[in-house]
């Protein structure tokens, strides 16, 4: 559990219904409030960056994870130090701080330089948020022809509203099918090593009144032999453009495991997850994490810390396990070379 | 770290050389020793169990596990009862009490129904513990066969000598082949929700010197894919008549992901483990356990304690996906309905 001595607010151990639920992120007039995604689902935690330094320990210590969500954030922060750094010189510098807070999120550095390149910058910033929530929006439309009536779904890691200041991308079709009133179930895989889905995926989809079952990532097999699956619905880190995907780890084993029981496997990812630079998914760079991820669940060890370990962040799903892909754009079916280059070059 | 006051011995977090590790079970003269295998490998506890509350609660909360193990701690477990409590009937519903701790694993029954039926209880009790050193080590010997030198190796769960209060099944074979010079590398499941891999079998292989690697269970697919794996080795809880195979959750998706990958999957298991009454794995009862094994580990919260969850102890693996078995009596290739039907009709 968390315990900072600088929240704003702390709501201690609740499911708020959805509609009041703290924004992810939030421009409030002389800072940017913020839900400290660490602490979920043991604290609401609403945290506010007023400066530099806050803005880059939010995004540097994941209080604000999820790629679109950083790049929203830090699009305020920019707008913010425009406000409150009258020194042109020093504005600048702290710009770049947090455009380097986390080098890895390509949204951070875009969303960066998209505000600084505008006339109005916190216009510029709102502007991007609306953006997000409108792909958000989209994907959630498109995706509703992929829900039948109580679909039963599994979905691994988040890709909830919490991870893209907007609704989602595969979290956000599921919840869009249950205010359709399709009665959605999710089977939650609760994402070993880091447990995004125990901690955020089962919240988000509770405090939104959905059916959630969490599990062991283990157990999706036997739910797919047992449970009645009608579909695997995930997110994407980076999607090469034969549709090669890669996400969280675990998620190549759920796609072969659907193949195997028959059961189709949807990938949810707005057009700027896709990289057209890259051909397959062997170029795609698989990072390798922390071995404590492993040995350590939360506070309590789970191994001896010397241990050997095998920590791949992410892996690599080969197209031919994917049934399509649901964009803002529209469902992108095989095959993929073909449809990703036609939808890549339409947009840009 | 559990902390009970009942502990007889208890030493802090150490890898003991394999040799220095006190057995999994022994009989003491008026009660039963053994290692709680809950607080491994952060803590070397042994306690006692004396009456049928102390042996009922030992293997229902997981402190005696491993099928086989279990299977020599509740014989004496009734040898213990059948000296103290004088009453026959009792002492009858005590045993009974002991009989159904566990549902799925049939060694269970199996040895206290044979304790049960001989005149000398204790002899009857010492002799299956015998019998079960005896048993490890032909299958150690059987398994040899499929173990090249540097084999690289995924095991799931814990199979070693803890979990058979003998010298174990699939890591037996393992073990036995890094004795024999073959330097073997095993992959290690973690095995959520109760971390038997990163707890036990983490810890026995780096005590016998092993290659160890930990992994996340959804990691297996990408080890697979990558790590240029030579088989997939596990044991058992209780194998159909047709080979059907229930083993600790994770091991279906594991077979599965084998198959896909063209990778021999071994289940190694003693004869007792086959049940010839139950003709397919659709008759295998499998047990639910717990929400807060997966919605927190040990000390550590991981999910919402009232999230509804899906938690079966086991999974069923169909015969298909089993390359072959490895018993005391060598090693059966389908088609399993003849071959176990021949091992046991020869055996019993």
């Amino acid at each position: 559990m968390t315990a900072r001595s600088t929240a704003a607010t702390a709501t201690r151990l609740a499911f708020l219904p959805e509609s009041s639920l703290p924004p992810a992120v939030a421009w409030d007039g002389d800072g940017i409030r913020f839900l400290d995604q660490r602490a979920l689902p043991f604290e609401i935690r609403v945290e506010r960056a007023r400066n530099a330094d806050e803005i880059v320990a939010a995004i540097a210590s994941l209080a604000v994870r999820g790629a679109p969500c950083i790049g929203v954030f830090g699009a305020y922060g920019i707008a913010l130090l425009r406000r409150t750094v009258s020194d042109d010189n020093a504005f600048l510098a702290a710009a770049a701080r947090v455009r380097a807070a986390r080098p890895t999120a390509v949204n951070l550095a875009w969303a960066v330089d998209r505000v600084l390149a505008s006339k109005d910058m916190l216009a510029e910033a709102e502007a991007i948020h609306r953006e997000q929530e409108a792909v958000d929006a989209a994907i959630a439309r498109h995706g509703a022809a992929l829900m039948c009536d109580r679909a039963r779904v599994i979905t691994h890691c988040h890709t909830g509203g919490i991870a893209t200041a907007g609704q989602g991308t595969a979290l956000g079709i599921i919840i869009a099918a249950h205010r359709d009133g399709k009665q959605p179930t999710v089977f939650v895989n609760e994402t070993r090593p880091l447990l995004q889905g125990a901690r955020l995926t089962e919240f988000e989809l509770r405090s939104a009144g959905v059916e959630a079952v969490l599990q062991v990532d283990s157990a999706a097999a036997v739910a797919m032999a047992r449970e009645e699956i009608d579909l695997v619905l995930v997110g994407a880190d980076r999607i090469a453009r034969n549709g090669d995907t890669a996400n969280k780890i675990g998620t190549y084993a759920l796609a072969v495991l659907a193949s195997h029981h028959g059961i189709p496997f949807y990938v949810a990812a707005p057009l700027s997850t896709f990289d057209a630079r890259i051909e397959t998914g062997a170029d795609i760079p698989i990072e390798q994490r922390a071995p404590s991820e492993v040995t350590a669940f939360r506070t309590a060890p789970s191994a001896h810390p010397e241990a050997r370990v095998f920590n791949p962040a992410f892996d690599v799903t080969p197209h031919h396990l994917v049934t399509a892909f649901v964009t803002e754009r529209g469902i992108l079916r095989p095959p993929y070379r073909e449809a990703i280059d036609e939808v890549l070059r339409v947009s840009r």
